[in-house]
């Protein structure tokens, strides 16, 4: 169903000559932003000129000028006279469809989809060349933080070799929550959820789902490399209890989510899940829901950028600043985007050399520490550190010990002979130390 | 004196049909670092023709492939078949006639000259977009840092307002410095010049020149307003002294070089200075000689931007991201770059309204505090906080007095009242607080 527009606008005189025509997919809180920033800020270079939802009689705002026309039919706007369509529904199906027949067709897609590009984007930017026309995402990592457009741009005469980040804003305001109040995890997660910054199921967000997705899209935008998200080791910070932010005090440490990708040859070392990272650091001071990355470069050095990584209008400064972009190329007759044909692959490894913090739960009983410290040394793994604080229940008794660096896969055999001792109440924790 | 290339590069033939020509005039520190970026990651979008600079022979690297010309006559350059001339000699003289005569003849510019850009930015753009071709900065600023170029692509579709940042690298090492080791401003400003972070006439750095043409820079670029660089008021770091982060520690504060803008209607409020900051604000953090910048937008809030503000490879890759950035729309048949045409004037003020932190050395005796109050009541001003150390000379006491947010110029009369006391053996350091 499409309903015509009744009259013609009163700012219908200064949307006329090369205006680009943009049709919007979706008018959830990321699609109102962005029609609201569109409607508010009218120039000649972009005009909206389709709304498309479902049951859009009752998402009408009296701020959307009435020469745009509302409709929940998809194929009527793919077949529409728009240059850009903002895809904004989110999730893989039918998200996926309507990108490609937007752009074989020739129209340029502006979407902030990270599923969709985490997992197509390389034959989707593929197909975008072959027709013509753009597809751009910068909104689909990090919400309004400009990172994506930076990779394109201002860093684009850099080798990057490393980016790492806090991609997950739910993530961080729950474990910045227990470090701040030294609540419990479920008792963090339940505001999270009140509060906004956490869905009833969360899963995607706390075992690292949403993460890799955008670590995919970064890898494939700042190193050049193809990564299937499933293939990026996903551990999720739901194992994580109050006493380790205690612990990791003692190291001069916090926990954050981490996801992190090092390219060295022709391997994409890559991890999502929590990490002790030293309080005074740029992700240890990270609070609340905000978003960091950090770019390491052959010839910049460091780069780091932050702000909200999330929230209808953050996001829809990504999503109008790619438009602006398209409707650029569009105006100078380009449009013709050189793709980057140099995206490789690499073999993916969660191998990393780290330090290592181990949070063991014991039945309290003599020879404990000896027992674990035998199963180190016999693996050639030593021990840095050992802290046991007091004051706790013999029956549940929590302690850390730190190892000096080592690879994963060498300390992985001596975890799995620890799972068996009876002595354990839980599950050893192991967290990587980033320095 | 132009010298011809006695053989081909081996590398020729990858330099071939749509390769955009680069020639580069200035081979110092940076254009050295561009011309390694250059020849090491050889591609087909850039190719390297030409070097320019005095005593061209004394400069040559055996890394520089042969079919590179060496020369020091610029108007050969300009008069050669190159699509882009990078200018990279810095200064207004002869930087600004280089810079006209490109654009006029339609060659695309990318210089990292911030005075440059500073005086000429808008009549630079104006002309580079009647002759069809493009001038680019994005090294201008915070050196590597990509705040420039995230203005033009991921913040564009932002309206943003205020623009802050720490943009000069000398001021920040001798502040840090200082707070780090409390040793006194001249020792480190002699340990920033023994290092190269200062030179040795420091003044450009120390009273502001460098900040605010970098702050005008940003004001042109993120809230298209033109600025001369001279309207914006300066303040030297010169007049601090160690005791002064003593001071600050106590009102959770460390001191920085903090250059600002804020758009309140028509009027731009601008300031560069020492400033007192939080110690745990983004600011206050910013260690050594490393650049951090902050944006403020109507849609997207607060970002922060931070790395490598200066030295040869960070600069560097700003310098070919906007090669890469011209090449590709040269590629694409573009080139006609829309100017920002929106650019406006604005009443430039420096009276903000904030809280002032006004430090005294005085000759003690009694009535002093009671004659300071005396003032500051008769000028409506409320006192904050009055923070006095022990163990100090009497015969030149520092003493602080916190003043609750008023406008500058309800303050400048009350301390020009008090420049007249006869106990004060040094002037008043007045320096805004940032909350």
């Amino acid at each position: 169903m499409t309903e015509t527009p009744s009259k013609p606008a009163a700012t219908a005189g200064a949307h006329t000559g090369s205006a680009c025509r943009v049709a919007l997919i979706g008018f959830g809180t990321v699609g109102r932003a962005v029609a609201k920033i569109l409607c508010e800020n009218a120039d000649r270079t972009l005009r909206l000129t389709c709304i498309c939802n479902r049951n859009f009689e009752r998402k009408k705002q009296p701020w959307v000028p009435s020469d745009v026309t509302w409709t929940d039919d998809v194929q009527a706007v793919l077949q529409s006279d728009a240059h850009i369509v903002i895809e904004l529904i989110g999730g893989l199906n039918p998200a996926e469809q309507i990108v490609r027949t937007a752009l074989a067709t020739g129209k340029s897609v502006v979407t902030a989809n990270k599923q969709l590009i985490a997992r197509h984007g390389p034959d989707l930017l593929q197909l975008a060349a072959s027709h013509g026309c753009q597809l751009e995402f910068g909104a689909s990592v990090a919400g309004g933080v400009p990172v994506l457009p930076s990779l394109r741009t201002g860093l684009c005469g850099d080798r990057l070799h490393g980016i790492a980040g806090i991609l997950n804003g739910t993530c961080n305001y729950i474990l910045s929550r227990i470090e701040n109040a030294r609540i419990p995890f479920s008792e963090a997660l339940e505001e999270a959820q009140a509060r906004g910054y956490a869905e009833a199921d969360a899963s995607e967000d706390l075992d690292g789902g949403d993460a890799r997705a955008k670590l995919a899209i970064l890898a494939l935008a700042g190193l050049r490399t193809r990564v299937t998200p499933e293939t990026v080791r996903a551990r999720t910070i739901r194992t994580l209890d109050a006493v380790d932010f205690d612990y990791a005090a003692e190291l001069g440490c916090t926990i954050r989510q981490i996801s992190r990708a090092d390219l060295k040859g022709e391997t994409l070392f890559s991890d999502v899940g929590p990490c002790l990272v030293p309080t005074d650091s740029p992700f240890g001071r990270v609070q609340r829901n905000l978003n960091l990355v950090l770019t390491s470069g052959q010839y910049g050095g460091d780069m780091t950028f932050s702000g909200a990584g999330a929230g209808g209008d953050p996001t829809a400064v990504a999503v109008v600043s790619d438009l602006m972009f398209v409707a650029q190329n569009i105006a100078s007759g380009g449009g013709k985007k050189v793709v980057a044909s140099d995206v490789s692959t690499a073999a993916i490894s969660s191998d990393f050399e780290t330090p290592w913090y181990l949070r063991f739960f014991v039945r309290d009983r003599p020879g404990i520490v000896a027992r674990l410290a035998e199963i180190l040394a016999a693996h050639h793994l030593n021990i840095d550190s050992l802290l046991q604080k007091p004051g706790f229940d013999k029956s549940a008794l929590p302690f850390v010990i730190t190892l000096e660096p080592c690879r994963d896969s060498l300390l992985h055999p001596a975890l799995e002979e620890m799972a068996k001792l009876d002595f354990l109440v839980r599950p050893c924790l192991c967290l990587p130390i980033l320095r």
